[in-house]
């Protein structure tokens, strides 16, 4: 197909939009691939909408080829299923919710869990109609607070999302296997550099968990990789590697010392060092010591004996001071539970916290529940509060000394930490989530009383995946990851079209022979994008070319009349070429482009 | 491709669902085409979604085939620009509206002119970019009164809609004959029968416009076709053929007549023809005598010196008596203005009207405005209401005894009326609205102040054209035009599977033969829906290929031993046919069934 830029519904803009901070919020926007609507709120103009639609497509080609069923739920749905699951609710404040014209709640789907556990109770009832896997590329709704870098977190953008249903956790691995693949041949295909990393399974209440995330310095999301490439979670899913616990024979018994104005953890290490302590030996470090943050834990599941929630209690959170805590590590461990620090007032009113000086020994004293990071093993020796105004203690031993009511993970990820699979240290990266696979139970199918008979004749209920991919969202990705100051540099597989033609003489006998050129292009196959535009300079149209960024630029110039085309690969060399054998040139690197991927 | 139903996400139900009334939504949900999730709102399940990406496919080719450009705009949509056209609040409570989490107001989009012309206001200044025409397939939202009929009337469902801008009137001629077009090329290709109708204009304010309808009995709309079929129109849009103006020559004056108890025309006529009334020498009938009817308009136009609205004014309709008053026709007439009868109070307020014996008199004495039936020329003489309890006037003349206002549209239409085209006579239809095309004119271009330069540098506003394509309801049309008693009837352009394999056996070496089949079909490029149930027994399987009604099933039965398999045209003829040629024979029905069409 020919598309001709004298006629394309498209205004490239020379100026970065205000509101953008991201490369690809500003590339996109400046080429015409996308314009906002509302915050959040995206119109896709016909550029962007071959690209979204072509990355759809090889979503839904790899999601049938593993035996995944297409189907469209509504984007309007009623309140009830999702009040079946409490999370008409939970949501919060994400939710797009909104009242008919008789007053009937409904809201704007942000997923679909329920709508498809609805639908398989409703259809199903047999083991033998096991397992299935569902999915569709929809149009889904989250208010985020704060929508940002355009289409990268919309408020209203495409995803595509799974189901699987199976009548065995062994079933369940499977699919997940199976969806895990599919994931990796999407974004291979689309040429994206990612990583799959562990994740945490949160709130959903399921086992395994992995996020696809995208390498991009403007990620949200923080990740590590081992140095030996044999491990990368999200830094909410790394353990800590646990040292041994050592015996407590021959550890110093502790020693209390007056620390003026020593709250900080600099001024402790100084004042040790000052007074030449020395911890094994050695001199100390922020490493030797130990922090005791006190904070609030509220957990919806604790009540009382009369079923009243118990509310927020004090927690004593012991990190090893030099680590800060990482309250979103801190949070993915405490979930369902939430938290808050300690204030002022909690404080005055719990007399045995004496603030910059809390030790572990007064917590547990006062029947408050200490969670200490894993390295805090039996026999590891401590310089810790004292409990008292100006007081710290040397020399405290776990497990000797105090004891901890449980370990958590609270503690920041540092790079050049050991690795959890054993091999090699962590690097951080920062990344873009692009899809999430999920072992989810059977907390909806519960929830939805999905009874299937099995091969006995006894009821059983499905084990679910769920398995979703931001659609919109890759665009933006991609375009994170290929572009230069130039513009936007897109891979063949999902460009727009993959050939870019430009007259660059006025005259009409060039013009003429552009024509002829992109005949042949499409007889050949090929999409090609016909910058025929008579009264625009070449200049203009060449940085319009690398703004909007297809893969080849075939240019008709001043050699033309010799016979002669030039070839600019986007982000690559500049070649002349033979103007008889430039269709079979492109044709064959695009050939290569899109080859089939090996495996 | 082949889809086996052993494992399609599919259960057919024996029952029509029980909010059903109309066949389409009957078979589309025991089809397991649809399924409801909210009242008005529909999920897709596998086969439905393919019926659907097919009519959008069509809609697509044509609309991409008369040069329109693809672009997507977001449902969910902020108010401000809807306040602009005050649509906002015009739409009342068809329109769903909600607030996100920061108190904006949004809407979900019920049609796109304003995010059309902002965007076209946005790109474009020159009249060299224009004329432009633009579309999307998008989902929209109507909260609509009573939602009825599964997906022919929903709340949310797909819609294609265009817009065309151009510079000149002619331009938008232009347009609006290739919108025409194309429509009549995407209705052909589905197989559907219907008339182009002559519209009204509405409050739109534009010039032409015809909607699209299919013939269906179980249609909203009422539209007549002239037997010359020269002329097709809403009723709301057929104008009166009017009789000549007579010469009052001759005529004689009015007389009063006692006419006790004569308020309805029957009553009326009754009297006359006891009391030996003549008129033109013939016995009275209903159509001799002329009804005054009293409403209240509200013309939102109207306003006094000081800016204040007029409110409310009696207004005198005078129909012949032989007709009944058509609402719809009067509210099309009406329009902007509303209107609604007058009250008791009414009555009771305006001593000068007798209730029942009301006549064009007192009305014009006491400074009413009084409208009539088009019918109603200089000339012709009624039998009507006297003003005094009990009385009518014979022989009052029109022009000479009493004058009106001005003419309305408002009586109804009836079979037989002779058709505006002067040609034959109009029939009467019912049918569902498949499409729009309408000349909006420069109401959302000025609204919008879209200023664009002209060839002379002066700046001018483009005048647009909106079009729109129900797609989602275009299926349930199509099922409401093609059915029986035993299911759905497809036509081969969007039917899920071009054709169905059933195999009746149920030994191994059947089922091994139609898998050999199904690849076979699926080599020569077909769309194949496999029944490859083991345990079904062969009337169920039949059954299901009845009511999933793809065009061709193709049935493995006990013949096969002998080479011989049995086709049956869905809708149409069984035969036997030899296996070894079926597949090149249902090819062949394919092929003849998708011929490109004449013209």
């Amino acid at each position: 197909m020919i598309t001709r830029l004298s006629t394309l519904f498209l205004r490239t803009l020379r100026e970065d939009p205000a509101d953008a901070e991201v490369p690809s919020h500003k590339l996109l926007v400046r080429a015409g691939y996308v314009r906002r609507a509302a915050p959040g709120v995206y119109s896709w103009l016909p550029l962007g909408l071959r690209t979204l639609r072509k990355i759809e497509g090889i979503v839904r080609e790899e999601m049938d080829a593993m035996g995944a069923q297409e189907l469209l739920f509504p984007a309007l749905l009623p309140r009830e299923p999702y009040e079946a699951t409490n999370r008409w609710t939970e949501y919060g404040d994400d939710l797009f919710r909104l009242q008919d014209r008789k007053g009937a709640d409904m809201l704007l789907g942000p997923t679909h869990e329920e709508m498809f556990t609805a639908a398989v109770k409703d259809l199903y009832s047999s083991y033998k109609d096991f397992p299935v896997t569902l999915y569709q590329i929809q149009t889904k709704y989250r208010d985020e607070a704060r929508p940002r870098a355009g289409i990268l977190r919309g408020r209203e953008f495409v995803m595509k999302d799974s189901y699987s249903f199976d009548m065995t956790d062994e079933g369940l691995d499977e699919s997940y296997a199976a969806h895990r693949a599919a994931y990796q041949r999407i974004f291979d295909r689309v040429g994206l550099r990612y990583e799959i990393c562990k994740a945490t399974s949160g709130a959903m209440g399921g086992s395994a968990s992995e996020e696809f995330l995208a390498y991009s310095d403007n990620g949200e999301d923080t990740f590590v990789v081992s140095t030996a490439g044999d491990f990368a979670a999200n830094v909410e899913a790394v353990t800590t590697v646990v040292p041994e616990a050592q015996a407590f024979e021959g550890l110093p018994e502790p020693v209390e010392h007056d620390t003026p104005a020593s709250e900080t953890i600099t001024a402790l290490v100084d004042w040790a060092n000052s007074a030449q302590v020395l911890v094994d030996g050695h001199e100390v470090t922020a490493a030797d010591t130990l922090k005791c943050m006190v904070v609030k834990v509220d957990d919806p599941r604790a009540v009382t004996e009369g079923g009243e929630p118990v509310g927020p209690q004090l927690t004593g959170i012991l990190i090893p001071g030099d680590r800060e805590l990482d309250e979103k590590r801190l949070e993915a461990s405490l979930e369902p539970a939430t938290f808050e620090l300690a204030s002022e007032e909690d404080f005055a009113k719990s007399g045995f916290l004496v603030k910059g000086y809390v030790g572990p020994r007064a917590l547990a004293a006062n029947g408050v529940r200490v969670l200490a990071d894993p390295r805090v093993v039996d026999g590891t020796s401590w310089i810790t509060g004292a409990d008292a105004q100006q007081k710290h203690v040397v020399g405290l031993v776990a497990g000797r000394d105090f004891t901890v009511d449980g370990f958590i993970e609270a503690a920041e990820i540092k790079e050049g930490d050991p690795s959890p699979s054993g091999n090699g240290t962590l690097e951080l990266a920062r990344g873009i989530e692009l899809g999430h696979i999920f072992q989810l139970g059977r907390k909806y199918t519960e929830a939805f009383d999905v009874q299937i008979l099995d091969e006995n004749g006894k009821r059983a209920v499905p084990t679910m995946g769920s398995y979703g991919i931001g659609v919109s969202r890759m665009m933006a990705v991609v375009a994170e990851q290929r572009h230069d100051d130039k513009g936007l540099v897109w891979p063949v597989a999902i460009a727009p079209y993959q050939v870019h033609v430009a007259v660059a003489n006025k005259d009409a006998a060039a013009l003429e022979a552009g024509e002829r050129l992109v005949t042949e292009f499409d007889a050949a196959g090929l999409e090609v994008l016909f910058d025929d535009r008579p009264k625009v300079s070449p200049g203009v149209k060449f940085k319009d070319a690398e703004l909007l960024g297809m893969p080849f630029l075939v240019i008709l110039g001043r050699s033309f009349a010799d016979g002669i085309v030039e070839l600019r690969i986007r982000g690559g060399e500049t070649l002349e070429a033979p103007a008889d054998r430039i269709v079979d040139q492109v044709v064959e690197l695009v050939r290569k482009q899109t080859a089939p991927l090996a495996g």
